[in-house]
This record gives C-alpha cells, structure tokens and sequence, in this order.
C-alpha cells in the first residue's frame, strides 16, 4: 500500500522532505483523554496490551488527535520476557512487576525462546491498524533491548540504579551472555513477525542504556544491538531500523556504525556534537525535554524552534527525549507538533 | 594540626603524591556491620544525623575498618532543606519524604535562609572528629548543590525524572531562581561554618545533575555552583572544593573554568576525555561502577588497576563513580581500597 504520508520513512532514508516528521514517544498513552476512556474499559494495562482491538484504536487516537506523522504500535517491551515464561503486571503509580525473575542458569535454562507465535496479539493489533490507517502514515514497530529487557528479567521491577541486573552482570557474565542471547533470538522473531504484519519502521528501545559503563556497554549491551540490526536489515533491507539507547552519550559514534538508520538522542545529548559523531549517513531523531510541555505557549514555540534549527531539516525525525510525561496537557502538545509542522 | 597523611589535601592542590588517595562515596553506611549495629541504637536515620557523637563515631569507622585516605563527615545533604524550613523523614527501603513542598512564591518566601546555627549538630559532629582523628586523616565536609537541594523541595521525594521539579524550571523559572538563591546562600553559610569547624575539604554533590538538559543546566545549576566556588574559595583559599555533578558529563569544561580543585566523574564519564575537558590544572576523582565491588576479586583487582592507569597518578582521587551498594561485601570494598593502595 502506498501511504500517503511518508515523511518519515523519507527522513529515516535521508531521502529529501519539506519539513521533518514528527512523533512522539507515548504519544499513544495517558496524555489523551481519550485514551484514558478506552483504559477505562478493561480491568487492566495487560488486558488493553493483549485485546488488539482496544491496542489497535488507542494506536491510531494521535494521529487523529495530535495529528503526528505516524502511528506506534501500543504495546510494552515487556511482552518479550512474558513470551519468554516471565509473566509481569503493571501496577499503577509503579511500573511493572515480576513474580518470577532470574538468579541463574537454571531459570534461564527454562526460558523459553519467543517466537511469533507468542506474541500473535501484537501482530493481529498491527494488522488491525494497518488496515484503519489505510495508507495514511507509517506504523512504528518496536521492542526493547536485550539489556533493557535482562535489566527488567533480574531486578524484577524498575529500579534507579538496577544493581541487581548490574551484579548479574559482574558475577555471573557467561550466564549473562546466555540470557542476552536468547532475548536477542526472540526479539528477531518478534520483530520479523511485525514485520510481516505490516509495520512499516522498526525502533529497539535500551531505556537503560546510561545506567551502565561505556566497557559494560561495549560487552553486554552494545553487540547484541548490532546483531539484531544486522539480521533485521537482510530479512527486509526497505524496512528502517531505529535504535534509541538512553543516557548512553558515548554510543552514538558505535551506532553510526551498525545497520541502524536512525539514532534517537535524550535531551542530555548534544544535537551538533551527535552528528558528528553519528556521521552523515544517520539519521538522528529527538530530542526535546519533555518537560519543556509544561510550559506556556511562547516558550515551547521558542524552544522548539531552538531544536529544529539546531538539528536542521535533512535526516531529522523531531521528537522528545524520552516519553510524553502523563500529565502534560493534550493541547500542549499538539502545539508542539504544530511548531514543527510549521501551523503555528 | 598537621596531617599525618596529607595525600587527598596534596593530590586535590595538584602536588607530588606516592600514590593516589582513595575515599569512596558512602564510606560511612550500611555496607559496614560496625555502622549497622550504631545504627540500631537510634529510632530512625535522622536521630544519627544529629546526634554528634554517634555521627563522629560512624564517620570514622571506615578510616579504622577500611584504611581510607579521608574521612567524610556523616550526614546528609538534605539538611539544608530542613534547617530552611521543610523537615524531611528518611523511610527505609523508600528514601527521603518531605511532608510540605515548595509549590510557589509564598512557600519561598517563608523559608529561611539556614544559618551555621540551624546546623550547629553538623559542626559538633565535625568538631568531635577532628579531635578524635587527631591528624590521621583529612576531613570532608559537604553539602547538596542548589538545583539537587531544589529538586527534593519541589518533588517532596526521590523519582526517577524529578518531572514535578523539571516543570516548575519551565512553568515558575523566576521563583526557581529566587528559591536557588535562597539555597545557595544557606549553602555557602553551612560550609563556612563547616571550614571554621575544621572541615579539610569540601565537596558539592549535585546528585540530580544529569536529567537537566545542558540549556537547563547552564541556566538553573551551574551558575549556582560556580559562584558557591568562588565565594568559598575567597573565605579559605587553602580549602580545597570538589563538585560532584552526577550524569552531567556535558558540565565537566564548564566546572574546568571554575574554582572547583576537584571534578567527581561517575563510571559513564570517559576518563582521558574528561582530562582533555577538565583542563589540566583540575584534579579528577572517581570513578568506578560501585557494581564491580559485587564482582570475585581477580575482576576488581584487574578492573581497578585498569582505572588507575587511566588516571594516572597524578591530579587524581581513587573514588567510585556513585555511592557504596549497601548490599556490598565489606572484604571487597577493603579490597578494592587496598589495590589502589599497591598493597594487594
């Protein structure tokens, strides 16, 4: 199907575009109140992640809405570690929790290796989208990072510091290693299932990229990432790969690289610094402080514009730092959006 | 009183040491049984803190037990706020709760400027180790840097993205700069009085640096800092001052222009980097990943030895780059002591 807006696909090309693209990480969450109606519905997070209509409609809600120029598939990363025999819960005001997590070999020997057959609820909600959207912008697939997803399978919850899975790692690295590589071979399942749904760009999520040192990085981390894009990039070359690897400044020069296309930066990260670093052939995607919607009108004008001259107009994807915090006001950020499409 | 072991005082002027001194952030804490049983004979976190001579007592503990080049003074950088007014409560397991909060301008403006009085159980305490370390170390004094101190007023508690905190930079930026300035000051009084004390040195510990964006940071934290360095600097040029800026690896040049002897690294900095950046006339401190210290011993020796040679000997504080896990084996911290010590 030939969509009818693909400025996102164009800028993750580095094709030419008229303005950059702009979506935004949970874009599709607590922010809309219509969201919150379709929440309202079902006892909980899991039942909205696993019911691909309710998944299908909350995907589609800011394109409508905020009018950004893609969809993101409504999902969790942590679906990976529940295909994998680790089911979690979401518990508000306090994030996912594991009843099983895993101290050593024996429960990574019982893991087991998702394939898409797993996950089946995810690719049915994206071929449901596929279809609603009807052409009219691209549909981001994703997962989470094999670290990201080893942090949350050891420590068992969110953590400020994940010394858990970061003591996993210094004690029992081969067994690490072990457990990265089933992640990595479940998360190529699931990513290719989405693939063949229907999504339409790819981005890997190692939301606790910074909290390790650049060594760590280089060995746990790192690699498992660049295999992923690799093997994603032979299973289907037209399909763009984005990797955003938060708080980890100094992986945006390895990065550049790898197979990855986009690079997703924090709004720690220096724009110009980054692409030098990135080189010319990425695309880098970011960055504004997602507190910035808190404030008035003007100044997120100001800012905004600030970002999108900073970043320039060619292999540029606007978007935050980090995800939209719940409690922005809707109409803020649209604003937002509107500055970068140039309405405002 | 003359030291008798003068290393830390000479490596932060950038004199001639044998070898590098080491210290490490939470010395004095949980990860020591000899802490834990002092700990038990008091209600709760905050009676420790302010009872001089049981702080003196747990400050010199890691001296005995783990053979550091330093003592720091043990109490807590959120003093501050409760000597300006908002009395915080330290719930184990969850960190510190502030019962009111700094919401607008009038909260400001009921809150005191702290005085050396206000804190008159630091200085005590301060007091009672000086005596009672007789010459053998050096002392640290320390406090919270404003931005960090603002962060737990406005929030009312620790948080991954201090987003409450963040919104009221954008949405209040004047009362955060009245509020900043405020806090700065009662800092400056409380180091100086910690200095008349016969604090050695003294340390800034901006724990919330890196989820500011550097625009932020240049324009809500940095000044701040700065100019508490240059005030103390003229109150007792022979005092060495440290700032410890978590996560901001962008402020490391800026603090190179400063009159900060000492810029702590955490374990995401890149050590020759961060030499380039610092300048050459700064002293670096840090940096290892407090999550190696749960490694076997032939990982922390080859680790911590490649460390050293990244520093090398010279302007250079052995240190982690963050905080003791309390969950640390006390033989391994001694251990990592000692092979920065060559005496394992």
């Amino acid at each position: 199907m030939i969509l009818k807006n693909n400025l996102l696909l164009e800028a993750a090309r580095g094709g030419p575009v008229n303005r950059p693209p702009v979506w935004l990480m949970r874009q599709a969450g607590r922010v809309l109140p219509e969201y919150r109606a379709v929440r309202k519905k079902v006892k909980n997070f899991r039942e909205l992640v696993t019911t691909p209509e309710l998944a299908a409609e909350v995907t589609i809600q800011p394109v409508d809405i905020l009018g950004v120029d893609a969809a993101i598939i409504f999902s969790d990363i942590l679906v990976i570690p529940e295909a994998m025999g680790l089911p979690y819960e979401m518990i508000e005001e306090k994030g996912p929790v594991f009843r099983k997590t895993v101290r050593g070999e024996e429960d990574i020997e019982k893991l087991e290796i998702a394939a898409g057959d797993n996950l089946r609820y995810v690719t049915d909600a994206i071929r449901i989208v596929k279809k609603e959207l009807n052409g009219r912008v691209p549909l981001i697939g994703f997962a989470g990072a094999p670290w990201t997803i080893l942090a949350y399978m050891v420590e068992g919850h969110g953590s400020k510091t994940f010394s858990e899975a970061r003591k996993f790692l210094y004690t029992c690295p081969d067994s690490a290693h072990r457990l990265l590589g089933k992640i990595a071979k479940s998360t190529v399942n699931y990513l290719k299932s989405q693939v063949d749904a229907g999504a339409d760009i790819l981005q890997l999520f190692d939301s606790w990229a910074g909290i390790l040192s650049p060594a760590q990085y280089a060995s746990f981390a790192f690699p498992y990432l660049r295999d992923i894009g690799k093997e994603m990039k032979l299973y289907s070359p037209s399909t763009p790969l984005t990797v955003f690897a938060k708080g980890a400044f100094f992986s945006v020069k390895d990065f550049g690289q790898t197979d990855y296309d986009v690079i997703g930066l924090d709004w720690n990260m220096d724009i110009g610094g980054s692409r030098v670093l990135a080189g010319k052939n990425k695309t880098l995607q970011g960055n504004m402080d997602p507190a910035l919607l808190y404030a008035d009108y003007e100044t997120i004008r100001k800012e905004t514009r600030k970002m999108l001259e900073a970043f320039g107009k060619e292999r540029y994807i606007a978007n935050l730092g980090h995800g939209l915090y719940p409690d922005t006001d809707k109409d803020k950020v649209k604003f937002f959006v509107d500055v970068i499409k140039g309405e405002v």
